[in-house]
């Protein structure tokens, strides 16, 4: 008999709770409030079919030829272009989606109970690829401008405990579609700096700004003490599997060598097609569309929130961008519990507790407002409504 | 000042010494036997621009959205459907590159100090992919027709320490080109059960046969008790990163969670161009093209040998199908010393020290005869066979 055994790290790794509950939207007929999917109206589809057609035919040999693993040169140099701050295209590391980005941070910084930092809550799919490096995975305190700097520097940690960085997600949060106020990145930045804690910035919903663009990242105030991710999945297509790291040189190489022994390198052929489009400022006329169209969305799903939730103590906020929005239920409710409910009224949305790193606040739920149509938010927001109603205690 | 406290790992993680030696062949005028580049005339670029219009033209929304983690089920049935033994398509994992099939293996199976089996020599590229998750890896001896079974059963470790794979590369090895034996197939596996050690095979190369088939795989003679990776990089093109997995239910379960982690999915845009291009057995026709062609530079580069290695104690192999030939160099010279010499002379070569896990043969070095001409293929040995006589003692 042949012995699997399994690492340590493989017993701590367990499918994605997001994963399970959507399989149970693949219900026919059903509303799902739960995915993180971008909406397909976005994806330009003809551009990249002008795209695959200009690169298969100018050079077909060299985009389906092996590639460096640093990353299609025109694309590092749009990327670098393209970041509000001074950065030089030999920092940036095309990845295999933003994914991977957390995956070689996690396997450069993170030893066997190294302490990390994340935000209460955090996004799920980082705490999944730091956890087979097997972190001290630590919350620090959040509110509606972000971080509470005075508990990052509570948790920071000393000496061979020091945290190894902080995990933060500054723009349109996933999952409670919050942002971080410019006074309280200055402060965060600043005390990480005076602590030595690097902070890891992740922004792939930056772009999908609805009135005003948001303060200037982490990384522009501090390049020297941050990594930052960045992906083409919300401004483009997430199926080309496209993002990148811009990390200091005291990183960089160790990432690069990750990377290389991770995939050897990302598609080339998909990182000439994004070259492609991006040229000529594609991106300056396009993202605007989708800004126009999520901000239809949540206002969709707020003026329904607010018709259907009427007198049910319910709570939630207001996003200034992104693809979520936060709800908090009345004391003494989960969402959890409430799910099965809300299925039942062919609804489905994920419960909060799949996204902190430890005690979990029982009460909230994420909801999509992308992914649905405006009369679609209607019906799953009253759906949503009625089913609070039948499990109110 | 920010401390950037690598990861234990990191320290060991090392630049490609491939990629090292990649960047001198980019010396204008140099001849590269070095890389492990398919040949792009065998790329079918005319295919794929053909399916990436059906693709994008029939469900482009689908083609660029988010994916299911284990690959697009059309794809993963076609794999299923080409190898030869009896697979479930909901045993195939979908991978970016068979690179990440190595990296998702190592992440599930080593613990830090897990005794590792490999060949002597061995792919470079899995020693990488295994580094990070820190194994002790152990070389087993090896001669022409693969692994000496007795020297596997020395080796394989009891209790606590068993090894916890060996990885075997079969067919057309990287680095040496040889093939494993049917007999010594069958006492590999038999050995492997009755010790209870899995075995990781890897077939990137298993097609490109130029007389016969090579015996059959050895996952297929205990599907159990082994795990199989395969690629797309040579049937059809590596630039799209494609790759597979086929895995035991004891372990595929958590092989998709480590994938999920790593990437989310592989871009299912390239997915559904592969299967779009593997429709109605494209592979059957093309793949005959590129036997046909590396068998003729195959003899081009033995010829080549033959004439102008005479009177210098240079021996090499004949191999059967794949990309790469092994050379050994007289007595009392080394592969390493000789690169510079052969660099001067416009030909370059992959030392074999690269390849081994622990104490080297430093007279070998790899030939690959796939990228260069047969004329370049001539000058090339010509040039070694200049520098070797510069060189010699």
């Amino acid at each position: 008999m042949t012995n699997w055994t399994l690492a340590a790290r493989a017993e701590k790794m367990n499918p994605s709770v997001i994963r399970e509950i959507l399989k149970v939207t693949e219900k026919p007929g059903i509303i799902s409030l739960a995915g993180g999917l971008p909406s397909p109206k976005t994806f330009p589809v003809r551009e990249f079919a002008e795209a695959c057609a200009a690169v298969l035919g100018q050079d077909g040999a060299s985009a389906l030829q092996y590639a460096a693993s640093e990353g299609y040169g025109p694309l590092r140099q749009a990327v670098a272009d393209f970041l509000p701050w001074q950065v030089d295209p030999d920092q940036v590391l095309i990845t295999t989606g933003s994914q991977q980005g957390l995956d070689l941070v996690a396997k450069v910084l993170i030893d066997s109970g190294s302490r990390v930092l994340v935000e209460t809550p955090t996004y799920l799919g980082a705490l999944q690829a730091f956890t087979p490096m097997e972190p001290h995975v630590v919350s620090v305190a959040s509110d509606d401008e972000g971080v509470v700097v005075e508990d990052f520097a509570a948790q920071a940690g000393t000496g061979a405990d020091r945290a190894r960085f902080m995990y933060v997600l500054p723009n349109f949060q996933n999952p409670t579609g919050r942002t971080m106020s410019d006074a309280r990145r200055a402060a965060l930045v600043a005390k990480a700096a005076e602590l030595g804690v690097p902070l890891v910035e992740d922004n792939p919903y930056g772009e999908l700004w609805f009135d005003q663009p948001p303060p200037a990242p982490l990384t522009a105030r501090n390049p020297e003490g941050c990594i930052y991710l960045g992906s083409f999945s919300k401004v483009l297509a997430p199926g080309l599997r496209l993002g990148f790291i811009v990390a200091p040189k005291a990183v960089l190489p160790k990432l690069l060598q990750a990377k290389q022994a991770a995939d050897l390198h990302t598609p080339g052929f998909n990182q000439r097609m994004v070259a492609e489009v991006m040229k000529g400022g594609f991106l300056e006329h396009h993202v605007p569309t989708i800004r126009a169209l999520y901000k239809q969305q949540r206002d969709a799903m707020l003026a329904a929130l607010e018709r259907e939730m009427a007198g049910l103590s319910v709570t939630w906020n207001r996003p200034d961008g992104g693809m979520f929005l936060w709800v908090r239920l009345p004391e003494g409710m989960s969402a959890i519990d409430l799910l099965p409910a809300a299925v039942e009224r062919n609804v489905a949305f994920v419960p909060g507790a799949a996204f902190y790193a430890d005690e979990a606040d029982t009460r909230t739920l994420r909801l999509s407002f992308v992914t649905a149509s405006p009369a679609q938010i209607d019906a799953g927001i009253a759906a949503l409504a009625a089913a609070i109603r039948a499990t109110t205690p």
